[in-house]
C-alpha cells in the first residue's frame, strides 16, 4: 500500500438548508475540496449517504453526483453504512488510492434531512438500528441512547450534570465554527431545562437534524507536494469494525465494542497510543455518545468519560481536546457528511487553519465515526506532514 | 496489486421467498460461499444492495449481516450504485484483495423485494432514476426503457419479434437453472401477446420483482490453492463507469456510454478482445437492455444487437452465449444480488459446473451489470486457471 495524504477540504455551511437540494450542497462542497487541493482531475468518487432513499427519494447518487460535478464517466460509488458513512467513503478512497487503482479520489459525504415531512427523519434514521428486533418494539435512537445513558449513570455513578456539560463544551466550541448549524453557547443550566425527549437525554443532549455536505481529496504522499500548495496531511491509520447491530445483544450496553476494536487496530496500524494523540473529533450523536467513545478510544479508563467535559480535560487547551469542531451536537449532523466533516475539521487543525478554535501545536488528530449505537464503527489518524 | 481469485460462490433459489426475511436469505448464500470455498474465516465483507431502506426499512446491512453471519467485529460495508450494487461490492473487494489489507473477503449482494405493498417497488426502483427530473414528471423504468427500444427501433429497424426473441432465448437457459425465479420456456408469440407494460414493451419483455441473494469469496491467486480445493477463477478486469443519471441528457438514448467505457477499460486491463470471451453474462433488466448492452460491449455493431437472439448467435452453442443463467428476465432481478449472480454463474461455468446450460470449453466469460438506464456499470473478466 502506498502513503495517502488529505490535499484539499471542503464543507457547506450546515443548517435547515431549504433553498438547496442534496445535489447542490454535495457540489459546492466536492468543488470547494477541488478548489482547495488545486486538482485538475478526478479519478474516482466515493459518496458517503446514509438513506437518501428514504430522506429525498433519490438513490444511485454515486452517478448522480459525479455527473452533476461534471466528472462523469470517472467511478462513483455511494457506500453506507448508517451514520458512519461518511468514514466508510473515506476508508475506501484510500484503499483504492494506496492499491494503487487509481491517483486522485474525492471522497464526500451527503445528507438532506429537512426536505422529508412528519415523522419522516425519525424512522429514516431508526433503519439504523434492528428493524425487526429493535424498530417494531417502538424504540428509536434517542431511546437506545437513553438505556446506554442509564446504564453507565448506574454502573460508574455519571451524573446528569456531567452529560449536560458536554453539551456546554461542544457548543462553546461550534460558537467559533463558521460552518456549524448552532454556533452558540449554552450552559448546564438550559440543557437540563430544555425538553425531555427521552429520560435522561434532553433535546439539547441530542444531536440536530440537518442538511449538509463536505468533501475531501486524497491522493498518493509522494505524489502530494506536485499536484498542491497545502501541506499534505497523512493518513497514519484506517480501520473499521462492527459490533451487534441491536443493542440487546450485548454483554454491557455501556460500552462500545466496535469503537474499542476499531480504535485498538489504528493505534496499531500507526503505532501511536492515545497519549499521541493532540485532538480528537468523535461521534456526539447524543452526549452519552461521546463519554462511551472517549473511553472505548482509550482516553479516558472505562467508567471515568462521564467526568471528561465538567474537568475541562475535553475542553480546546485541556488533556485531550474532543471535538474542536462542535461536533455532531453544535455542528450538526447530516449523518453520510458527518464522518467527513470529521476529517475537514482534522486536516484544518493539523494544518493550523482552524482559526479561533485552533488546537495549538496539533500535529496528530484522529476521527471517530459510528454507526446505529456503534454497530459499525470506522477510526482514522492523521499527521501532519 | 496482488491477482485475484473467486474461491467460493453460492446463491439461493430466487423468487419470491414470503417465509424468508432479508437476513436469512443473505446469510443463507453466504454460508453457502464459505462452504463451498471451504474457508474458515472471513477478513471483510462487502454487501450491495440497492434500497432496503425503501423495500424493508433497513438500513446498515454491513453490520446486520456480519452479526447475523456470525462474523462480527470484522468490516463489513454495504455499497450501492443502484442494480450494479452487487457487481460493485465485488469490485470493492477485489480492491481491497489486491492492495494486501484483507486475504479472504465475502462479497454479496441481497434484495427483499416483495415485502413492500401496492406501487411501493416501483417507486422504490425509481430512485435509481433522476428524482427531479424524471421521475418527478412521472416516468419510472419501464417508460424510459421503452423510450429506448422505440429509439433502437427507429434508428436500426430492429424489431418488436426481435426483441421478444431475447426473452424468449432467456427463458429457454433460465429453465435449466434450479435457482431461477421463472425456469419455464416461452414463445415469441406468448411475449407479444402479454399485457402491454410501456409501449412496445410488454411484461414478458420485463425482468421480475424478486427476493434472492448470492454471495462470493475472494483471496488472493496465490492463496487459492492452499485455502480451496475448487479450481480458482481469476480476476482479469474490474471495471466501473458512470454516465449521466438522466436518459435525456444523452446525445443517443439507444446507446449506453457507461458501458462501452467500462467494456473498453476491462478489455484494456485484460489484453482481450470481444472475440477472446466465451460467455457473457448482461444487465437484461429489458429485452432492450441486452440489445443495448451486447452493442455497448463489442460483440455486435453498433445497431445490429437487434438481430442477435433471433439469428441464434447468442444462444448457448452460438457465437457469444449471453445470459446462460437465463438472465434478469428468467432467473429474476433483487436489484444488489444481480451482479454477484452473474459472478457465480460465471465462475461455474468457468469450472465447468453449470450442468445442462454449460458453455461448452468456456474458458473466459464476462460479467456487466448496470444501474439505472445506464447511469453506472460495473464489468468484470475472469477466466480458468
Amino acid at each position: 500500500m502506498r502513503d495517502v495524504a488529505v490535499i484539499g477540504v471542503g464543507m457547506t455551511k450546515w443548517g435547515e438548508l431549504w433553498e438547496k437540494s442534496l445535489r447542490d450542497i454535495f457540489v459546492e462542497s466536492a468543488l470547494e475540496a477541488v478548489k482547495d487541493a488545486g486538482v485538475d482531475r478526478i479519478d474516482s468518487m466515493y459518496v458517503g449517504c446514509m438513506t437518501s432513499g428514504l430522506f429525498v427519494g433519490q438513490e444511485h447518487l454515486g452517478s448522480l453526483l459525479a455527473d452533476y460535478l461534471g466528472m462523469g464517466p470517472i467511478p462513483s460509488l455511494r457506500v453506507e453504512t448508517a451514520c458512519a458513512s461518511g468514514a466508510a467513503a473515506f476508508k475506501q478512497a484510500v484503499i483504492e488510492v494506496g492499491s494503487g487503482v487509481s491517483d486522485i479520489v474525492l471522497a464526500g459525504g451527503v445528507e438532506k434531512m429537512t426536505d422529508i415531512g412528519g415523522d419522516g427523519a425519525t424512522f429514516a434514521l431508526s433503519t439504523a438500528a434492528d428493524a425487526e428486533y429493535e424498530v417494531y418494539s417502538g424504540v428509536t435512537f434517542p431511546g437506545l441512547y437513553a438505556m446506554m445513558a442509564v446504564a453507565h449513570m448506574d454502573a460508574y455513578g455519571t451524573t446528569r450534570e456531567q452529560l449536560a456539560a458536554v453539551s456546554v463544551k461542544n457548543h462553546a466550541n461550534g460558537a467559533k465554527n463558521p460552518h456549524a448549524q448552532y454556533p452558540f453557547e449554552l450552559t448546564v443550566e438550559r440543557v437540563l431545562n430544555s425538553v425531555m425527549i427521552s429520560d435522561p437525554l434532553t433535546i439539547l443532549d441530542c444531536s440536530p437534524i440537518t442538511d449538509g455536505a463536505a468533501a475531501v481529496i486524497v491522493c498518493p504522499l509522494d505524489m502530494a507536494k506536485g499536484l498542491t500548495k497545502n501541506k499534505p496531511i497523512k493518513v497514519l491509520a484506517s480501520t473499521h469494525a462492527t459490533d451487534t447491530i441491536a443493542l440487546h445483544s450485548r454483554e454491557d450496553i455501556a460500552w462500545l465494542g466496535a469503537v474499542a476494536k476499531a480504535g485498538e487496530l489504528a493505534y496499531k496500524q500507526a503505532g501511536l497510543s492515545p497519549s499521541d494523540m493532540d485532538l480528537v473529533e468523535v461521534h456526539d450523536c447524543f452526549t452519552i455518545a461521546e463519554v462511551c467513545t472517549i473511553e472505548a478510544l482509550g482516553f479516558f479508563e472505562r467508567g471515568k468519560g462521564g467526568a471528561s467535559a465538567e474537568s475541562g480535560e475535553s475542553a480546546i487547551g485541556g488533556r485531550i481536546p474532543v471535538n474542536a469542531s462542535g461536533g455532531l451536537k453544535s455542528k450538526g449532523h447530516p449523518v453520510g457528511a458527518t464522518g467527513i466533516a470529521q476529517i475537514v475539521e482534522v486536516t484544518k487543525q493539523l494544518r493550523g487553519e482552524a482559526d479561533k478554535r485552533q488546537v495549538k501545536g496539533a500535529k496528530i488528530g484522529m476521527t471517530q465515526n459510528m454507526g446505529g449505537t456503534g454497530g459499525s464503527c470506522v477510526v482514522h489518524i492523521f499527521g501532519a506532514e
